[in-house]
């Protein structure tokens, strides 16, 4: 089974004109993705795998790609997948295209939809989701895959080796108890920013009803307005639901301060990125 | 006086061919440039701007700049020079293109190859160097270009505004020896890890007699060679001019330590990027 090809497709939908996905800096989302399908010689074994841009330069995160195929085409599937770790760090870390992140931006946006489809295929080619693959795999193998550069002083692959074990012991008590509620989330799907304060209400009141506990709202332009609609929110969905809200690092830490006193009253279980690690490195 | 166009242009030479600029993580770098010019009505006047890249996504980082184009032409160099700072949010907070940034990697390599150019044009425009230009700025008028956003916590425009004001009173008393007598710089080019000892020892013995008096060496691939290396220069060099290193962030914290102390004995200024800030931070 070898990879005949990486395609990857720049695809986008017009969501700015409802200014869904709206919030503090971006103002104008059009969601879109680079796509990526990696196509083998077994034509209904194919990896699909995508990296979320906002719109524009999404052009760009496609033609990134194109750049690490030489080191996919050809190779099988199960070379690739005893080579995880080296393949990407042989993308993250080329030694040109290091230049223009390295490990982050738009390379790191590029390897991460190219490596979401390498995933896709492995966990196709032995017929299991990802997960049910990931937690199966022998603890040795799983580290093997993964890049300890840079962080081994804060953690070595010895350590990880530890946890992941520990937790492994608890897998077989708690694999069905997923399986049958589904993993808890929560939804930001009411509290875009462009939204109305009529429109926040109603969408609000359909996902509580819809059985939501947790209701996340972008903050971040106007203080006066999210304390309305914070106080909107938190009327609905009463107290014993959670809240949270997320600036997008568009405040300084000083008015990350000043702002989330303010908003304290209506109970945020979080805030979610106030301001920027720049600024907490300045 | 307005600006009609701007165009970039993908320029690349082969420097791998003879190891030039190479270091422990960049091994077969083609310098390149992502060539920005800022055409306007005066065909006499013209920005020049640039980029350095190592090659492969120089293409991506020219694309990129095509996106900004609509901030600028059309309008007038005037407007433009008081706008700087709108204009550098407006380029690396870029409400779509952030998400592939921002102000990091590609995008902000596009935007310092944009506004190389724009600062070319202005000081072009007062007939100055851009040293002059900047010198010569009222204070004010200087911090107005400025963006203190992220920063603000650690240093304010009133703090900046004082630094500033007090360093002026120096410029009368030393401007005239920098113009006369230029500004210290270092030297690299004997010292690039793909070179042979044999080269680096000759191009040392070069610059030193070219009246160089502080020299940098790339390390990082093998300690050994490290070692053997310092010497080399060292010994060329003696004991009353500056050796220093560049590791590229190649080393681990752990690694750093171990392989600075085993250099430690060559009296080394200073030794640049040992680690990555990733790993500081983990």
């Amino acid at each position: 089974m070898k990879i005949l090809d990486i395609v990857s497709s720049d695809v986008r939908f017009p969501t700015s004109l409802e200014n869904l996905g709206t919030d503090a800096v971006h103002v104008d989302c059009d969601y879109s993705a680079t796509y990526v399908e990696i196509i083998t010689n077994n034509k209904e074994l194919r990896g699909i795998g995508l990296t979320f841009t906002i719109g524009k330069g999404n052009d760009l995160c496609v033609r990134c790609i194109d750049n690490f195929k030489y080191l996919f085409v050809g190779r099988s599937i199960l070379d690739i997948e005893v080579n995880m770790n080296s393949l990407w760090r042989q993308c993250t870390n080329h030694s040109q295209l290091r230049w223009i992140g390295p490990e982050k931006g738009l390379v790191h946006l590029a390897v991460a939809a190219l490596f979401n489809g390498i995933w896709d295929l492995i966990s196709k080619y032995y017929k299991k989701p990802l997960w049910k693959y990931i937690i199966e795999l022998d603890t040795d193998d799983l580290l093997d895959k993964l890049s300890f550069t840079y962080i081994d002083d804060a953690i070595s692959r010895e350590q990880s080796h530890q946890i992941i074990e520990s937790k492994k012991k608890k897998l077989r008590e708690v694999t069905p108890s997923f399986i049958e509620n589904g993993f808890p989330c929560y939804t930001t799907a009411a509290g875009w920013l462009g939204y109305s304060d009529k429109k926040l209400a109603s969408l609000t009141e359909k996902y509580l009803l819809e059985g939501w506990t947790h209701f996340k709202l972008k903050v971040g332009q106007d203080i006066e307005r999210d304390i309305r609609r914070c106080r909107i929110v938190r009327e609905i969905i009463g107290k014993e639901n959670f809240l949270m809200v997320d600036a997008n690092q568009v405040w300084s830490v000083k008015e990350s301060i000043t702002n989330i006193n303010k908003l304290k009253k209506f109970d945020l279980f979080f805030v979610e990125e106030p301001t920027s690690p720049d600024d907490i490195l300045g």
